[in-house]
């Protein structure tokens, strides 16, 4: 084949409030219209966090984007229509879909990947819909909240017979009830193996540093630590080796982390007094990472290409960040030229869409059909 | 001069219950005897987090000491004789004092380094006492809460007053209130910079991980996140812009990690928003590190010896961790052979008292004079 089948670990959708209102439950929809009226102030608040603010006014020029009325524009969150035309053009066959898309699209009380306290049913719902209207090509990842578990379990269960086949994303903010390391989970947990559900987690939640000075700095310097820090409680308490066939998505917190965090637990491991945990944990944290773990890795840089023998090339998944200003797309051709020049096309393929078709189950064969038309040409990118 | 003048910037000592009594204000001593009646229990379930448990059976061997009956074997902790001649025989001739001394000498109320909900005063005047029983060589760092910042401001000002020179402790968990970007801070701030009193941050407290599986691996993996926490706070608030001579201190919390997280905050502090930022804080993060901060080395390893030039010479200040085990007593001046090896001995005296004599405003010229009679000769350390 002389193009890529390139998959996306890492997309964002989400319906306008209007859009949501239908799948709201007609208990909550009060509670949402009075949410709806009052979220523009917060879109204002979050606006100064995004776009040119973040990124500058070249990169946002390049985007060919105008922040100042940047909804319109980033339409394909939410239209099914103009996101297959965008993702067809930017070349991906298939994409795995997150919350948090625009600042429009927060979802239905401010869910998504910042808060967790209200019923996540309506953006589900809505999702598996959105997915539905393109057979094959999009693993929805649905939402679920830690205030009752078995209700979550019973969510899960639903988003598998409704056709979400992209897993969850774990609460980075678990609500006030005790972390990942708590018994309390193991349903959770034993749901997504007999299912084969992946968990992800995704950044985007932190603490509120509020209306003071350095918060954004703060806000930068933390992300990615609160984002992965579940990591931990399921290594270190077993979680993994209860359940061997768990599979656990790290996405858009860099990758760079990976090899030293890995060492640094391995070097805690040996430490005397795990001799006394190892019936409980057979193995180094970094076996567990290699069997059971992933990286969904949003523009993969350059630097973390040439990691990706010590990461492992079939633990990275690349992902575009659509529609997002800081991902790759409109240009991901391109810009995958340059981060995986040199690479061997085998190991291309395989963090391009390769092991994200395992884990998420995607039909390669019918895959392969539209990537013929549309994948970024092997020519260009890799070796 | 043919030995070293070897300062310890990270040594631990507290008063045990029946000592720390006569400290406590009338009015607390009710509370007071109800909590080491309780105590007990809490002794014992820290004791599996200790000794044998996390070192291992050789490393106690060699540290000689009996954990079952650890209190005895390390009475330094407390007894002011014992410690001087422990000290003067591993070649320690000052030191800088925080509590966390054993599993005996939580302190009052379990303060120290882990809980800050009640006052402090009661383990401040014990340790003024304790630091005055050999003047100038003892810097004690002080204690404070902040529920109330007018009264730490008070209290910083009685340390300073009563002969505490070694600065505070800034607690890592505040109780509820906001963290240390918010303006409430700003009297604190002010008043260390004006009585030269360093901050310390020292790794101890983190979240409660319950009696779940997994915990210790988990505090293991945290406790260093946790302890420099208020790092970013502290930059990207401005407050060292704000306050150019105030002096941080980062303690027992490794320094690897010190290069390739300054590296990240400056490629942060580039990115297009901070534009808008830089009349506020108009310096790269690197440069308030160099200017405002230094590291408390906890028997510092080769690893970090090796790593100096990029940390800087003049931030790196050796430690012994006494009476930890796992720190280098009672064999410091052997294990200093080891870690220093080949290094020039000017720097080798900058890193083991040299910056540490000016961040703590020791006496060299006094200091010399014991140092001449029992400091590790020169002969053995370093190039």
């Amino acid at each position: 084949m002389d193009r890529y089948l390139l998959i996306s670990s890492d997309c964002h959708a989400g319906p306008l409030p209007n859009q949501a209102r239908g799948y709201v439950s007609p208990k909550f929809r009060n509670a949402f219209d009075t949410w709806v009226a009052d979220v523009k102030g917060k879109q204002r608040r979050r606006a100064e966090h995004t776009g040119a603010a973040i990124y500058g006014e070249e990169a946002v020029k390049d985007f060919d984007v105008d922040v100042k009325d940047q909804g319109s524009k980033m339409a394909g969150a939410w239209d099914s229509k103009q996101r297959l035309e965008e993702m067809d053009r930017d070349g991906v066959v298939a994409e795995v879909i997150y919350p948090g898309a625009s600042i429009e699209t927060i979802t239905p009380f401010d869910v998504g990947l910042m808060t967790y306290q209200y019923p996540q049913g309506a953006y589900n719902r809505w999702l598996a819909e959105f997915c539905a209207e393109v057979p094959g090509r999009r693993a929805g990842v649905g939402l679920i909240t830690v205030d009752d578990i078995d209700a979550a379990v019973s969510e899960i269960r639903w988003m598998r017979d409704s056709g979400l086949t992209g897993g969850i994303v774990l609460p980075v903010d678990t609500n006030g009830h005790p972390y990942y390391n708590h018994p309390r989970y193991e349903p959770l947990w034993a749901v997504c193996e007999d299912l084969d559900v992946p968990i992800h987690a995704h950044v985007g939640w932190t603490p509120n540093y509020g209306d003071y000075k350095g918060s954004l700095g703060i806000f930068l310097s933390e992300i990615t630590w609160w984002g992965r820090r579940s990591f931990h409680f399921l290594i270190w308490s077993g979680v993994f080796e209860r359940h061997p066939k768990l599979r656990f998505v790290m996405t858009e917190m860099g990758q760079d982390w990976v090899v030293p965090e890995l060492a640094d637990l391995d070097k805690k491991y040996e430490m005397p007094m795990f001799r006394h945990m190892r019936r409980e944990l057979p193995r180094h944290p970094s076996e567990y990472f290699a069997r059971n773990c992933y990286m969904g890795a949003a523009f993969m840089a350059r630097d973390v290409v040439e990691m990706r023998h010590e990461i492992g090339v079939d633990k990275l998944m690349w992902g575009s960040d659509y529609p997002h200003i800081e991902g790759t797309w409109p240009h991901t051709a391109e810009k995958l030229g340059v981060a995986f020049a040199g690479v061997p096309q085998a190991e291309c393929q395989q963090m391009l869409g390769g092991t994200a078709a395992e884990v998420y189950g995607f039909d390669v064969d019918e895959l392969a059909k539209h990537a013929a038309e549309m994948g970024p040409k092997t020519a260009n990118i890799g070796a």
